[in-house]
């Protein structure tokens, strides 16, 4: 099997989980416990959270762990501003785009605003929005889920910053962390993070928190978490998170160049007379969005299976939808978005896999449209 | 070690992660994915779900993965009445009872019906409650976590359905589901459970919802569990909580009569000068609360980890009161409740290890009166 769908979800690290292990057998205690196994459980969750940290250079942050990156994005937007004024793209995973429509139903102000070409925000026209429109809360996605596209977060966050200092940034990062080189910077307020998306386990993720924002909880019970979130820690899944992110960040760099090799070969190897390139120059190594102009993606998608190839078509969250969203958003029409399938890598894959892909990709494709 | 805070959290199943394995291996995938693997993970799940009906013997139901026993209590409190009257009782675990707290604040009708002795909700009160006040949702739990105290919960909301069909009822089931005989009444509206209270891992739990009950999701994106609670599935937790629920239904009156015989043997060997049994006859077999009148709890339970015995004081995620709310609305005063411990128990458990923790709670506490 070929699997180049990794931006939906990655193979857990056999490494990783072999070290958590632990903590579903001597150590499977409630951190809240007070005694030796539930306080040595509560420093484990506490040297997660630095490893998470360190792993961001933060030092102005806090983290505060979650069952995922949806509900990531759900605390920091439901649970840092009550009302006013939230802004952001067109670009968002739904856990940020249905999020908002849900603000916009309870009767706030809410704004998308436009992408450019490639996926990312246009950052004049959010800019502009931000000088004219008394803003609460802005929302931007570190790295687009579907064509891979960067937003520079840090100089976003700062040029709004000082625009209206009071205003609160967040950051959906689950395509960035553990893949993209970044330092977090003072003026992200708030980033979300997922651990399966790293090679870690479905049920685990993050909310990175600058220490003076506040956070009302979605979750309520027990205090956990600081009363950021209540519920008992899922300590076995902090853990894998913890090792999987070291293990990413080890070799970040080498894993970057890896994925670029991977997605390079693709571009190069295929028939441009069919595809089209929708993610830009400057994307994630990680992500690549190509369009069969004139085939439908899904039906690529199966053919490829025959072959043993595993490939996305688009965001798999939303793929009970025909046409995805955020490349629609990015002013393609029918004939291009019918046709798009997202291959998606992680640092296991190689280029040899990129050339029997591209080939195959081609070979199917040529076949469907009648040419062969 | 000898292991009594099972209903803290329980030490997950070898056989049940054995069996689950594969979702971290070959069977990792995204279960929103359209693919032959996404496919069969989504099928997977869906096989979770009716294990889950089948333990309770639901007809009317339908279930909602969440990530923990509490966020299925808030997704009940918050997702299915969006204002008006709430009533629960006082011996609510803090994920319902804070919920209803945070009720209160955003100004809805709340109220607390009181206990009886032994923990246990009392029904005249409520009823007389609901039949002079108009009520839009209840929430009894099922089990009391700290006394063991059952409510008969099916009774109850047939009563109250029969003043108010238009009322709905939630039950916190965390302590009573793979532990108590108990099938689910068309009365129970929403009933929440969790997966490490029955050896299965932290970070997974199920909202029961009668199907014309309407949820309005706490958790918003990808619309996955029917737009009920999105993000992505976590598969692997899923199944070992399916696997888990199998085991302990498979001999659910076996290990039922094993724990009152752990629990009656520690019962009839504690040292009654000393002792005062808080749980009532017809509680939990699987809890028993006592208190060493006039001694700490948390020195008693200090002490006995020096022969590797862990007890619990009070409920784990309220572990930094120092009373402990539920039993003090049994009734009791500081003599009482100073001296609080928990014992809860798992199928694992054995009568040599009740004989050995109840002559080492005797002697502890005689030591520390100084009696001995």
């Amino acid at each position: 099997m070929i699997y180049f769908d990794n931006a939906a979800t990655t193979k857990p690290s056999s490494s990783a989980l072999d070290r958590a292990k632990v903590f579903n057998e001597d150590m499977f205690f409630n951190p809240s416990a007070l005694y030796a196994g539930g306080l040595m459980c509560a420093k484990e969750i506490k040297n997660a959270k630095d490893s998470v940290l360190k792993n961001l250079g933060a030092v102005n942050h806090e983290v505060i762990f979650t069952s995922c990156g949806t509900e990531s994005d759900n605390t920091a937007i439901f649970g840092s501003v009550r009302r006013g004024t939230f802004v952001t793209d067109e670009g968002e995973h739904s856990a940020v785009y249905k999020s908002f429509s849900e603000l916009k139903n309870r009767g706030n102000n809410v704004c998308f605003i436009p992408l450019k070409k490639y996926g990312a925000v246009d950052e004049n026209i959010l800019y502009n929005y931000v000088e004219n429109n008394k803003t609460d809360f802005v929302s931007i996605v570190h790295v687009n889920n579907e064509t891979g596209a960067i937003n520079d977060i840090n100089s976003i966050a700062a040029r709004l910053k000082k625009i209206n200092p009071a205003l609160i940034f967040h950051a959906d990062g689950v395509q960035a962390y553990g893949k993209i080189p970044y330092r977090i910077s003072a003026d992200i307020d708030l980033y979300s993070i997922s651990s399966h998306k790293i090679n870690g386990l479905k049920g685990t993720g993050a909310l990175i928190r600058k220490k003076n924002v506040s956070i009302s909880p979605i979750i309520i019970g027990g205090g956990q978490e600081n009363d950021k979130r209540s519920g008992t820690e899922n300590v076995f899944g902090i853990k894998v998170f913890e090792y999987a992110g070291e293990e990413h960040y080890n070799k970040l760099n080498e894993n970057f160049f890896k994925a670029e090799q991977v997605k390079n070969a693709i571009i190069n190897l295929l028939d441009k007379d069919i595809f089209h390139i929708i993610s830009g120059e400057n994307s994630s190594p990680y992500i690549l969005s190509v369009s069969a102009k004139g085939l439908r993606g899904e039906v690529i998608m199966h053919s490829l299976e025959e072959y043993g190839i595993i490939v996305g078509n688009g965001s798999a969250c939303s793929s009970k939808n025909r046409y995805s969203r955020v490349i629609q958003a990015c002013g393609y029409k029918k004939d291009v978005l019918d046709g798009v399938i997202r291959l998606s890598f992680d640092f296991s894959n190689t280029v040899d896999e990129a050339v029997f892909v591209a080939e195959k990709l081609n070979e199917v494709s040529r076949r469907l449209k009648g040419i062969i």
